[in-house]
This record gives structure tokens, C-alpha cells and sequence, in this order.
């Protein structure tokens, strides 16, 4: 965790360096001096991820944002917008390491990593944290399916990089060839990032092809932002990352478990972004973990901001509504449904039970329990006859605001 | 240059830890003392490519040619074949960077490395000698040439590695967006590998683009094995490799001169490849460098040994053809013939004249003179009509064996 002396000497650092945190501090008045404590930090104008991307066209490469020479950086890659993202000296330089490493990973590892290499940073992000961690790597990219196939099961590859959706894809493709993965195949271990991972794909990994998967969370411009430990309950916040949760609209946090956008500052010597505003949204997990480790921990990503509706002053996202009835096979259908009653905003949740005859006050409240639990919102659940819900959208807005 | 001295101390580290080149040598009955001068080499059968690809098949991942284990490597690659290609440690081990060095990439460059880097090794070739060098990488890989052309542009680069295709693919699609390419993008240097660079295209990126050219030649299994000093004029072996230019079916160096397979010893203490078969085909120039360097040179690749025709013995290419007549503008088409006429190999050459009042007797000789410098062959000139050529091939076998 990073200490309010750590945190002042790098922002002095930064503002020394980066012409755009000077600006950014300057924009309300603070210097480095300023940062008597933690808090200081939302004292800063957060940076929206549109913002950075203004301010590299009009600055190129990075906007300011940069603390050292483009010559001292080892690569450079862009993301849609675009926006440059670099990759400064050292050999671990989005700090994926600890996490995997935490997922199990080490020396003897021989690694399929199907992160793309090219333009996009996310290859060299894994690529280069496996190799400071000793594995082997097959830089394999995207696609090529088949090929992949033969050289995981000949060169017998433990482990796999990537979004869950491709393991998926390359055990099919491996039981289509009429292999049998679980007894043909070294695979056990794999990290997934960039994509939602249902837990029921988790579990199916785990008990039919004995794959353990971990995951974690990070962006383009970030790198690492936080990852699960063995227990696998929410994402530790690494090292050398402040994450707070905050309302879009103010950049102020918002209190434990309440959904807001993630931002984040990097105490990064080649691209210190400060207070840089993801556009992901989550919430910061109350209570301690059984890992026994203290720092801050985030929920599963809900989504983008840009997608989230909200309902008293809070964010509700279509994900959260399907993290609710997760846990309810019971109910086939399900549809959040936001109305305003007088000057109130409501979160309806229409329910199609797949047996009307299991529907009863019990089930009701836990719904509701679940729901507090995850959105921190009081809502009313209904049930309704079976195709009532017509709409592909489990959450929709039905407010008027004229 | 390897020194005997060098090469038995190699063999011996080879023998001892590759399994594969103690069989190679115990084929013979040849063991490392009995190496006592360079000539030695030729006792040891060639491994062509094929066969490593049979030996990887059966003895997987690496045939026994590795002489570390794959926990000591880097990183492992697949060539179609599949064979598989194995990254051991250093920053530079393929060797590329000397190359580069002799192209002028160094510090404060900034290059857009379009090699792919999935499955096969050719991006991290290039993006490990770039590095070592101290250059800053784009990794590209191959494709979106709009957004290639954007960061170009945007950040400036300086560089391009890649096949000179694709460097003029960009280029095009530059000028298509109405770029003014010379004027609005920095790129001045290039180097090429993998696809054959046309004269008159290495002379149209100079003069009309200011680009400076640079090629050099290898494979996926060796790296780099010869490139262009600034002369450019043929290509320098490097160091830690041994190139000979054999009869592929005996094994036999050919005389300098002469075209023939290119057969290389890798003094490389992870894959000590002896007399590995490239199947490539060319020939060592004769003279020395004007640069003043003595390693030995090799003439461009004329092509892959089973798409050759032997004539008298000798190998012929259509891409020796070509080469004969890039330097006639005033033949319009030609097309090398080659028959039997009693027990003897007659090459005879077709041309029809742009002009049939340029066609004289004095360029009969100046075209012979350049067959004979290129094939090492005397050669039949016949100057034909307009339109007789009918094949598309430029050199075909009319020979008949029954």
C-alpha cells in the first residue's frame, strides 16, 4: 500500500518531469507540498481516458504524461482513439507479475500467451511478465485456432494467457480433433483478463478439465491494476496503484461497496498518470480477505460508465443485474427496470420464475438481500407471467424527465 | 570468421549436450578431436530441413538439437511443418543486430517492426536486435496498414523493418490519404528480409522517398545468416556461422561461384545446428568487398533448390533469369529454354527485343557475359519475334529423359 511519503515525492517527481501533472495541479492551485495525506489526492481534477487521448493529439506522443524521453522507453503501442501507450525501461513494466505469479505461475512453465502483440500492448504485458517470472513463452496471438491446438498438446503447454473465451475456443477445437484434453493436454493454470468471466465457465474449467483460472484487471494505458489472490474473492489492488472508486460526475469516492468508475494513479517513473479516470465501473469490497493480505480489494468489473444508468444517485449496470440471479438458477427470465414514482427513482426487477410453484416470500427476500448486497439500492421484485419480458435488454430506463 | 580452433571446441559442446549431433557425427564415425582444420565440416552429412522436421516429430519438442533444456529457453515458435524454433537466452539471439548496425539503426530510432510476432519467430528477431540496439519498437505486425501509416506519421518513425512489400504497401496507402510521404513522415531507413527487394524498387525508395534499403538474409531456424554492408553489393556471412554452397544431392561444396544449396553451421551454444540444409540457393561471390571486410559474401537468393533446374550440373533459378535481364531494359520479354541435344544440357535463352533495330551482335555478347557471370554456364542467345514467348515461366525444361 502506498503511504502519503511515497505518494508526495512522486508527484513532485511527476510534476518535475511530466508537463501535463504540473498542469493538472496547477489547474487548482496545489503543488507537490500540498499532499499532506492520502486525501489529498481528490483534490485533483480527475483525467478522463477522452481527456488523455485530446491531449496526446494535440501534444504528441503522450500528452505530457510522460516523465521520461520517448528514446528511454522500450516500446511504443496505440489503443483505438487513438492513444499512445508506452512501455518504459524495466522488465516488468505493467507489473502482471505478482498476479500471476499469485495464480500459480513460475519456472517450468511453458505459456500460451494469445494476447496480441501487435499495436496493442497486452502480448508484451503478459509476455513480459511470464518472462520475469521464468516461464517459457509461445507468443501465439489471436486466431490460428488449430495450430495452437498441436503446439499446446506437442510441446505440452501448462499454462494459458488470454480472455477465457479463446480457452474455450481451443479446448473445443482440441475435443473436435477427438483429443481428450484432460488426459492428452499439461494445461492447468490459466490467467484471463479483458473479458467477463462467468463463474460457471470458471467451474466448468476447473472440474471437467482440471484448468485453474484466475483473473485480473488492468487497461491499455495502466497495466496491472489489481488481481485475485488464491481465495479468488475480489481483485487486490497491486503495488505502486492507488485505485479509488468515485462518482463520474464530481470525482469524488464513494463510500465501500458503492459502484463508481475506477481511477487510478500510477506511481510510474516513465508515464505517471494521475488520477486517471478508466471508465470501468466497480465497487471496493468491504471486510477483510481470509488471504490475510490488506489491501483494498475491488469487485469484478460491472462495466463501462457511459453504460450505466443511475437510480438514486447510484450506478446500476446491466452486469450487476446478471451477478444478481446468478445465484438464482430458480428464475429463467429477469429484467431490472428503472421507473420514477414523484420525485423518486425505483429499481424494478421483473422475475419469470421457471416453476411458478417454487415462487414464494422466501425466495423473494433473497433476491432482495442479493441485490442490496450488490447494488447498495432497495428494490422491489414482481413476478410476471412467463413472456412478459419482451425486451433482449435486462436493464432498461423507463423515466421521464420532461 | 570461425577459426578451426573455435569450431572443434563447439563441436565438442554440441556433442556433449545435443543428442542429435552426436548421432550426426557417429553416422561417420567422426567424434569432435577429428576436427583439425574447417575442411572437416564436409565429412558430416547435411541435415535438410525436412529431416529436422521428421527427427522434431519423433523426438519432440527439438529432435534432440537442443543442446540447453526448453526450461533454459526464452521462447518457442512454430514454422509451418511444423518445426519448432526455439528463442534460448541473450538480447540478441538471432543475431540480427550487427545487421541493423550495418543499416544504421541505433539510438534515437524509432522503428515500426511489421514482422509478425505469433507463432513464428520473425518479430522477435528483429524487435530483439532493435532493442539491443537501443532503438525504440513499434510492434506492428502485419496489417492494419491504415492505422500502421497514422502512428507512422504521429510518432515520427524513423525506421521500418519488415518484406519491402509491405513498406511500399504503406507508402501507397500514405500517398492515397494524401500524405506528401517524403515531407510529412521521417522514415529514412529500412530493412528487408524474407522476399526478394527488386533493384529498381531499392532505388525508387532512395530517390523518391529518401529511404535507404538495407536487406539481409536467414530463416526462421538460424536467424540471421549473411546481410549488406554499406557497399551493398552481396551479402557478408556473420559471425558464429558457417556457410558453405553445396551440391544438395552430395553434400559437396561447390566452386566459388557456382550456385548451389546453402548449408549452415550455427556456432549457437542453445541450437547448434551442423550443416543444417536451408534449401535455399546461391552462390558465394568472388573478390573482395570494397568495405575492406573479408568474411565471405553471398549473392542474393536466387530461389529454393527444388524448384531448380540442373544444367550441365549446375543449378539454374528463374530468379537467375531475372537477374541476367534487369540489367537490359531494351529486352522486352525473354524466357531461359533448356534441352538436350545428344548427352548434352543446352540453355538456351529467348529474347524479344523492345525494338528489333537495338538487337545486335554486341548485345548477344554483353547478355552471354552476364549469363556466365550470374550462372556460371555459356549460354545460346536467339533473338525471336514478338510474341513467341507464350509461357508465362521464365525458364522452363524442354529436356526429354526416356
Amino acid at each position: 500500500m502506498v503511504t502519503v511519503t511515497q505518494l508526495r515525492e512522486f508527484i513532485r517527481y511527476a510534476w518535475e518531469r511530466a508537463p501535463a501533472v504540473r498542469a493538472q495541479l496547477n489547474s487548482v492551485g496545489m503543488t507537490p507540498e500540498d499532499f499532506k495525506n492520502l486525501d489529498d489526492l481528490v483534490k485533483i481534477p480527475v483525467l478522463p481516458k477522452k481527456k488523455l487521448m485530446e491531449l496526446q493529439r494535440d501534444h504528441p506522443p503522450f500528452g505530457g504524461w510522460n516523465a521520461v524521453s520517448v528514446g528511454e522507453m522500450q516500446r511504443i503501442f496505440t489503443s483505438p482513439g487513438p492513444i499512445y501507450d508506452p512501455q518504459g525501461a524495466g522488465e516488468d513494466f505493467w507489473r502482471w507479475a505478482p498476479a500471476l505469479r499469485e495464480a500459480g505461475f513460475g519456472p517450468g512453465d511453458l505459456v500460451l500467451n494469445t494476447f496480441s502483440y501487435h499495436l496493442t500492448p497486452a502480448g508484451f504485458m503478459f509476455d513480459s511478465a511470464l518472462r520475469s517470472l521464468e516461464c517459457v513463452v509461445i507468443p501465439a496471438g489471436v486466431g490460428n485456432v488449430e495450430i495452437q491446438v498441436e503446439m499446446m498438446k506437442s510441446l505440452g503447454a501448462t499454462g494459458f494467457t488470454g480472455v477465457p473465451s479463446f480457452l474455450m475456443a481451443l479446448i473445443k477445437k482440441a475435443e473436435e480433433k477427438g483429443y481428450q484434453f484432460r488426459e492428452e493436454f499439461n494445461l492447468r493454470k490459466a490467467f484471463v483478463t479483458a473479458e467477463k468471466l462467468p463463474e460457471t465457465m470458471r467451474t466448468h474449467l476447473a472440474q471437467d478439465y482440471g484448468i485453474e483460472v484466475f483473473q485480473g484487471y488492468g487497461t491499455a494505458d495502466a497495466g496491472c491494476i489489481a488481481y485475485e489472490c488464491t481465495e479468488r474473492k475480489g481483485m487486490h489492488v497491486g503495488k505502486e496503484v492507488v485505485v479509488e472508486i468515485v462518482n463520474p460526475d464530481t470525482g469524488d469516492p464513494v463510500p465501500p461497496g458503492e459502484t463508481g468508475e475506477v481511477v487510478v494513479t500510477l506511481l510510474n517513473k516513465t508515464y505517471p498518470l494521475v488520477r486517471f479516470g478508466t471508465g470501468d465501473l466497480a465497487s471496493l469490497l468491504t471486510g477483510s480477505c481470509p488471504c490475510g493480505k490488506e489491501t483494498p480489494r475491488l469487485s469484478g468489473i460491472f462495466g463501462r460508465v457511459d453504460e450505466a444508468v443511475k437510480v438514486r444517485g447510484l450506478f446500476v449496470h446491466a452486469q450487476q443485474i446478471k451477478k444478481i440471479f446468478d445465484d438464482f438458477p430458480e428464475i429463467k427470465r429477469y429484467q431490472g427496470r428503472v421507473n420514477r414514482s414523484g420525485y423518486r427513482d425505483e429499481l424494478e426487477l421483473w422475475v419469470e420464475p421457471a416453476q411458478t410453484d417454487t415462487f414464494n416470500s422466501g425466495l423473494v427476500a433473497r433476491i432482495k438481500d442479493r441485490a442490496r448486497e450488490i447494488l447498495r439500492l432497495r428494490v422491489l421484485v414482481r413476478q410476471v407471467a412467463p413472456g412478459t419480458i419482451k425486451e433482449e435488454s435486462v436493464l432498461i430506463d423507463r423515466r421521464k424527465w420532461d
